[in-house]
């Protein structure tokens, strides 16, 4: 035990659960089929030693493998959002029987797609209310609603969490995520705890609250995205903790990609259309609380923010990320809540470096609270995510690839669109295949997989320009997202496509499509590589 | 003036408003490409003397005939969802230039889908802040949000609501539903007010309020379904109120037909469904606040229920219906909240002859409330639909008929089951054509609009069946769809093409689908009159 470790896990009893080896842990506790939970947001805040121990041992004694014998590890394994690596490693021992409610990585993928995990993605905020009422496993033995609003502690088998500290009071001391981490040690029957002493602890950043379930669930009660309602620190059962590890192994959040013109350009747009907001006062100066999606263009709209001139700007968000970073350097930045601190090496350097200032204007909320549709609503949230396509009609693909292939799911998108005051989407008009520098164009007639429906959409951005969408009927959006969003190679295509199905509807459409023709364009990609051109017989 | 109008108008500045003929108000006040608000909800609590006295005035002034003049009178007209058959007179006069967020009717839907009416659907709850946030008018003066939380008063040029008693106090006491009233009344520059003198005066059956935009918004603080937190009547500017009329005109609710065989057995299904749920404790003894959307299936239901044995059940809801007053007079039934009572014409008899008892038992409330996901996720509620279709992987269709044809609208449906505990959708398996008694099936491949995405579908039911659809990855829900819930005739259509997706896709698909040929029953509509057979050249 290090003197580290020690002064980290200040409560003796927790102390007392002191296990060194982890595959003593995974010997005891773990067993094929059981439903686990652990921590982790965004692939920051995960357990690391306990998944890489039940990966080792997975191996060692030839479990998973096709033919070799019938033993098997598998999991029903839920993440409040991704975890990280270890997961992934864990997705290459073919660890993942069954996984929700989102994922990133390149072996969890393959496995989803494969079919050997079977997986489903589920509105972030909604997941943790749905384990805790047995609707993953309708075996149990549950608490009758009637009588108490006791939440269910045998939804999970396992709880592997990760902390930063254990106070004297026992009270757990979260890292740079909660996601869903206060409803699994909830609703598990034993829970595993890994301390980090890598990181700094980081008591004051968290504020913590655990909803009861319907019939007993009470108002959240924030007005404005500073209000602290909760607690600092988690308080659990003691009892059921069966392991408390130390764990020296850093998250691993790649860098970001530096801002391409596209993206300026598309921030350039976005801030356009904010100035003139506020010049209608139809948003205040200080805009509304922003939410912003991970990737390049989001990242390039938060720097486009940081630079316009914008004053006291709240952030109510899933991820913060390094973007944030330069609006607290500026001060235009007020607070800036979220359930995972998402930072580069390098990001996190800078937020220690400026700990005392900045980390103040953090909170982090279970995403039971980041993502609630009753506060994105009520504060009136400015939600802008990237997604796969947008069809001319304004329906969006955030998960799917060509119908089919799933990328990471829904994850928070949707609840934000959908309750937001201004839905927004943003991406680049289109992007290179193998054969063609425009190959794929992200503006399509019908988009092969629906995850956002035209009545969520106000607004749509490429570098091409900005489709404000308020208002307009199907037969305008159309015109206004083709003439101002879609590259001008694909204009002309999708406007005949768009004509050719007014002209067949005949008077008798309100939203005019041709089903036969709709999905050419992927067949053009799968058959020619690009989604230009129609007909096969025409060249290039 | 009557005796009877003069002791429902109580107070004396409103008295004085009063105009004989309502021509008068239409020449004063009614212009063309006004923005105009209407009460009314689902056909029930509109206005009608002004609406037929437009039209009257339109006919008599040969405005909006093609080629006879320049002259027009269109509208932008917003209804809180419905508003009767005088918005179809309109129609058919071609008066209305755009309308949003939901229409029924025959005229109005045939102006829709030919392009003749722009048309945009939006969720229930959220259209009436958009409208207040100008959403829908971007030259508009606004108040700077900054600086106060007063509400535009501009953002409607008229307002024209049914009542049916004003009081000494001034106090306007609504009728049958409630709508998007309070907020046209705020948002107009002008009020016109109907008093309908043929129903009986509704005081003490509404709870009103009228939210703030953000970022004043506040918390809706009702925790049960029975709590009363709003005003009994709606306080307004008097000045804004430029005429008062009698109305004598009763609101058309059609008689619901009888409930058939099949959608008993729907109703079977969901209720074993229910008492399996309480038997596991998901769901209290007198379940959950239920949510039931308008017709066969949905009355089944609700008369299912009445004969169940449930007590203490509680709705919440949109539209309360004849089927909920059976509820009333067996005593199973504590509370109902909607937004508008659509009673047929003896429906509202029975109630009226136990109005002391029962009306005491109803609340009616803005759709911003009935509709407002923050409510609905909190009390946990089960919402029942019926869509138009449902495809293997859970997305569902509820407003344009192969793809493009619109029906009615968003409607509530999507609020309900984006926020509900339980989401339920609920239609029979198979539907006539003229040539196949079940030429079109109600599950398909790929249902070619999606209103509701797979995120949102918990549970779907046919006459053949329930799907429990909880827990279950995209691959495992086809299986339990077709297997469960479409109609023999078309099972193993949708097997077939289920499983050659699968094959198709070759380890590389989460969610296996063949865009080439997902749409190919629609083709067979077309073309062969039954959906049927996916080669042309096969025979029924």
């Amino acid at each position: 035990m290090s003197a580290i470790f020690k002064s980290r896990v200040r409560n003796k009893l927790f102390l007392s659960k002191f296990v060194e080896n982890p595959t003593d842990v995974v010997r005891a506790h773990f067993r094929d089929k059981q439903h686990v939970g652990f921590s982790g947001f965004t692939g920051i805040g995960g357990p690391k030693v306990i998944p890489n121990a039940l990966c080792e041992y997975t191996r060692y004694h030839h479990l998973n493998m096709p033919g070799e014998n019938e033993r098997q590890m598998r999991f029903n394994l839920y993440v409040g959002a991704s975890c990280g690596v270890e997961e992934d490693k864990m997705a290459l021992e073919n660890m993942i029987a069954k996984r929700t409610p989102h994922q990133v990585g390149k072996q969890i993928r393959k496995r989803i797609n494969s079919g050997d995990t079977l997986f489903f993605d589920k509105n972030l905020s909604l997941f943790p209310q749905e384990l805790l009422s047995g609707f993953y496993n309708k075996e149990l033995n549950l608490p009758d609603p009637a009588k108490t609003d006791t939440l269910p502690s045998n939804v999970l088998d396992i709880a592997v969490i990760e902390a930063t500290a254990i106070d004297e009071d026992g009270g757990i001391i979260l890292g740079p995520s909660v996601g869903a981490t206060p409803e699994f040690l909830a609703g598990a029957q034993k829970i595993i705890i890994e301390v980090n002493t890598t990181i700094r602890e980081m008591k004051g950043l968290h504020d913590l609250v655990l909803q009861k379930n319907p019939p007993y669930r009470q108002p959240l009660m924030h007005t404005k995205v500073d209000q602290r309602l909760g607690s600092e620190k988690l308080y659990i059962d003691a009892s059921k903790v069966v392991a408390v590890l130390e764990s020296k192994i850093e998250d691993h959040i790649p860098e970001n990609s530096p801002p391409d013109e596209n993206s300026a350009k598309i921030a350039s747009h976005l801030i356009n259309f904010f100035k003139d907001e506020v010049k209608h006062n139809r948003m205040p100066k200080n805009l509304f609380p922003l939410q912003s999606g991970i990737g390049n263009v989001a990242n390039s709209v938060i720097g486009g923010l940081a630079n316009s001139g914008f004053k006291n700007l709240q952030v109510f968000t899933e991820v913060f990320q390094d973007s944030f970073l330069d609006l607290f350097a500026n001060g235009s930045l007020d607070v800036a809540s979220s359930t995972s601190i998402r930072l580069t090496p390098n990001g996190m350097k800078r937020l220690d470096k400026n700990w005392d200032s900045w980390s103040k204007k953090i909170i982090l909320r279970p995403q039971t609270v980041s993502n609630n549709p009753e506060l994105i609503r009520r504060l009136g949230v400015i939600a802008m995510n990237t997604p796969v396509e947008v069809d001319i009609y304004g329906h969006a693909n955030s998960t799917c690839v060509l119908g089919s292939k799933m990328l990471n799911g829904i994850g928070g998108s949707r609840e934000f669109l959908t309750s937001a005051k201004y839905s927004i989407m943003h991406t680049i008009s289109a992007r290179p295949t193998p054969t063609d520098p425009i190959g794929i164009t992200s503006v399509v007639p019908f988009v092969s997989h629906v995850d956002q429906t035209e009545h969520d959409l106000d607004v749509f951005v490429t570098e091409q320009g900005l489709a404000d969408l308020r208002g307009l009927a199907p037969r305008e959006r159309a015109l206004e997202i083709i003439n101002k969003c879609a590259h001008p190679e694909y204009r002309p295509i999708l406007l005949k496509y768009f004509s050719d199905s007014v002209k067949r509807s005949n008077g008798r459409m309100h939203e005019p499509h041709d089903l036969h023709k709709c999905f050419e364009m992927y067949f053009n990609l799968e058959e020619r590589g690009s989604m230009r051109a129609f007909k096969p017989s025409e060249k290039l």
